[in-house]
């Protein structure tokens, strides 16, 4: 075992760091060294955003987004077409989305995907909270932005069931009631994929969706 | 430009991750995610750490090493032998040596080294310091042990220059001065490593400084 050379200060800083996703032991004694060089530039900044965040930081009572209030800032955006909900798994599918600026809608963070081998069932993910938002009546479109893995399909299965059971409660109750239009994302090859790398399940998706250009 | 969808806390907790070596945009957004998901277990953990590191770490006066006390607990450590003294670039160099516990020595960290094209000169060094340790006469063998690229080897060559003519002003005023054994760290074909991999300069030290083994 090596001898202790740092102080416990030191120690306890590579311990932590060396959990993130990413660093390993080698790498968080870098860190370390690093921020510790750059006292005054780097580590009083980190530990003034990381108080903050600790402090401030939140999960959206409404939509599952991480933000320092709640409803987050985009449930309470009125700029944002509150009939369109899109489905996410987690708030990083929703960072990336918000981030290609791609939607004007409000968004439902599940939180993860059904994965019975894991333990992961559909009372864990906030699907109750995303059919008490349809219940409402506001939302009229709903796009599954799930990702395209095997979890990530299932779960999207089992929420389309989810909400085609709901439909036919509430039409019952009330017959003006109208049914959600219910979407997914498109598959085919991604912008700048070369088809040689892609996988058989992406191309033959390619060609099945394949459209007319003339 | 994308829409700021997370709070200023996540936005500057994110800015702040993505300047720490080896961590990008992308991995920042997902290790200051991991640390909100994780709030109790590690976001919280890591702020005490970080804090403490702040107001605690100090760079030692004697030696340049990082820790919590000055003289750090390397320079204060009666069982370590202070009349061998190990002359490092960096930190992490003291941290390497240390983990591998080969040596009981002192340290002294130079804090770099000589690069002129860089605008690194000697007296941004802290060659200062190990010439009035040296001069104390305390310290009897010196190890250089630098890096063995061009620039260690420039700095060491200085150093031993500059030690060299210490020794000379000092046993001029003081007859019976024993001048500092001064050794460089061995070259040679690293432990675990294939000949077939290694550069030309490292093979050919290691035939020049062959061992005989009968």
């Amino acid at each position: 075992m090596a001898r202790h050379v740092a102080g416990p200060e030191i120690e306890a800083l590579i311990r932590f760091l060396a959990k993130l996703p990413g660093l390993g032991p080698r790498s968080a004694r870098r860190v370390a060294l690093h921020l510790i060089k750059k006292k005054e530039q780097l580590l009083v900044p980190l530990a003034n955003a990381i108080n903050q965040a600790v402090e401030k930081v939140q999960v959206c009572k409404t939509c599952g987004n991480i933000d320092s209030a709640s409803p987050c800032t985009i449930c309470t955006d009125p700029r944002r077409d509150p009939s369109l909900l899109v489905v996410v798994e987690d708030v990083s599918d929703l960072w990336a989305l918000e981030r290609a600026s791609v939607v004007n809608a409000a968004y439902h963070v599940l939180g993860g995907t059904l994965s019975p081998l894991d333990g992961v069932g559909p009372d864990d993910l906030n699907i109750a909270g995303l059919l008490a938002r349809t219940a409402k009546g506001e939302v009229k479109e709903i796009i599954l932005a799930v990702n395209a893995t095997v979890e990530g399909q299932t779960t999207a299965h089992y929420i389309m069931d989810q909400l085609q059971e709901q439909a036919k409660d509430l039409s019952r109750s009330n017959p003006v009631f109208e049914a959600i239009k219910i979407s997914q994302l498109a598959h085919g090859v991604p912008i700048g994929g070369e088809l040689d790398y892609l996988d058989e399940g992406t191309l033959q998706q390619a060609i099945a969706s394949r459209t007319r250009v003339e």
